[in-house]
């Protein structure tokens, strides 16, 4: 059983009302196409950057999510809503939407870890100058698969889909703005990374370039297979990617390198003993732990 | 501050006490080229294969490590010695031993995960049927450099390298022989994966390619840098490779891209609330736990 996806790399322009209808039209056409699930990349509604959240800004649900709602309801498709800044009680957040067929929002993911980096003479960008972090995973479910959801910088962290990944997901959603020093070298091989190491599907979905926008995105959406394959890409055009999420892949790439069986949990987790008036209590706890730990080695 | 390494991609064929006297000639040729480390392939005594392991074990010590000692104690280098079949109590391990310039044994590794695969048509190999896992992590310092030790199979589990991480290594050594089906497809993008995702450098060295051996080798002895950079490779006849491993390097991708401070740490470890009598004891448990948790979500 197959989940047909399709991958809206959309151009992004200053108006944010056309920026809303362009998305809508552009999901429109992947219904008409056979999309199943349409997703969309990061900032979708805004230009991005630290200067534009406020402004653009709007809660949830709002003016863009409401159009999203509608038109995931009009197509009977699920929708993956990139993301937009989010204002909710004086805060403002990097939030992505998830709308079943029927219109529902049936997921929300905030942006977990805020893009702050710095690299001399080549980029400097601050997410948390004005966004507040999400402390919260979103997964849901689209005919047969779980889907997880990370924005962007998310997908640097191997925590995050590995944590997916134990959840059951099958596909990582990852809307996205890489930018022209970072996304030559990394923007793909993180994908493949995190699709080969959890040995599950993994997509990441950016706005076309814009050579004029004070952040000029990469572009180059592209989906990964399980077994660490680019299953599609394109450069930094605006268009429309399509690719199946096939269920069985999983399965099989899972018997061929049992990966999930061959963990040395107990290896992983060798914690020193916990001082406990309750050793039940105390071994549930390491049963728990997972690998924040040191151990003396020696040699054997 | 920087240690000069050599990866050695040496031709192994049926002869132990030749591919011995070879392996040591190679280290003085890398040694006599400015090498302060010198590292040689997964198996370098034995052609790879469960039928040969017996045949060609020894315990530790045992003749091969002790001309590698020499030859590092003649040479003033470190030596990572591949791997060799250790025996031991009657079992048998895939097992690194590292030698300091004094030619004392420094570190000991046995392979954690042991190479079990079944792609059908492709490659069927279950090292597990003759040989028995280790249980521990192995790290030593050279010079400037802390380095973490893997055996091939050991790479595509991103949990040893995050391990190695924690342990403030600056390099993984990974001596390894992935083959035709894999190579092509996995061997640079896991070395890149660790690289980046942990910040620090990876060398993967493999055996020449022999066509006519019953287990082929890929070759393409790699390094990596911190930023996820191909420093060095090669195709698949004998060579050695060498590279500079900058610790300074490390910490400048880590202030540019600070992910160690980035990580959500509290949210990975976000278990359910243990009962237990002694609040303290609970509190830190959770400290300690790592992501082998699941978290009911909501929208928030």
């Amino acid at each position: 059983m197959a989940l047909r996806l399709a991958l809206v790399q959309m151009s992004v322009g200053i108006n944010k009302m056309d920026n809303i209808a362009h998305a809508c039209k552009l999901i429109r056409e992947a219904a008409n196409k056979g999309a199943q699930l349409v997703a969309l990349p990061e900032c979708f509604n805004s230009p991005y950057g630290t200067k534009y959240f406020k402004e653009y800004s709007e809660p949830i649900p709002g003016p863009t999510t409401m159009s999203l709602a509608q038109v995931a309801k009009d197509c009977k498709v699920y929708v993956v809503g990139g993301s937009i800044p989010e204002s909710d009680d004086g805060h403002l957040y990097n939030t992505c939407s998830v709308f079943a067929p029927n219109g529902e929002i049936i997921a929300k993911y905030r942006k977990m870890h805020l893009f702050d980096i710095d690299v001399p003479g080549k980029i400097r960008f601050q997410e948390s100058e004005v966004l507040k972090a999400g402390n919260r995973f979103a997964t849901f479910n689209a005919g047969p698969c779980t889907i997880g959801i990370g924005i962007c910088y998310d997908i640097r962290f191997a925590e995050l889909a590995q944590i997916y990944a134990q959840k059951g997901c099958h596909l990582l959603l990852y809307p996205g703005a890489f930018n022209m020093t970072t996304g030559p070298l990394h923007w793909e091989l993180l994908q493949r990374a995190r699709a080969l190491d959890n040995q599950l599907y993994v997509a990441a979905i950016s706005p076309a370039r814009d050579e004029n926008a004070s952040y000029i995105a990469w572009g180059h959406t592209t989906a990964v297979g399980p077994w660490g394959d680019v299953l599609v890409t394109t450069d930094h055009e605006e268009t429309i990617l399509y690719t199946d999420i096939e269920t069985e892949k999983l399965k099989q790439v899972r018997e061929n390198i049992p990966l999930n069986n061959q963990r040395r949990l107990n290896v992983y987790t060798r914690t020193k003993p916990v001082q406990s008036q309750n050793p039940t209590t105390s071994l549930k706890n390491n049963d728990m732990s997972g690998y924040q730990i040191d151990v003396n080695q020696h040699v054997d």
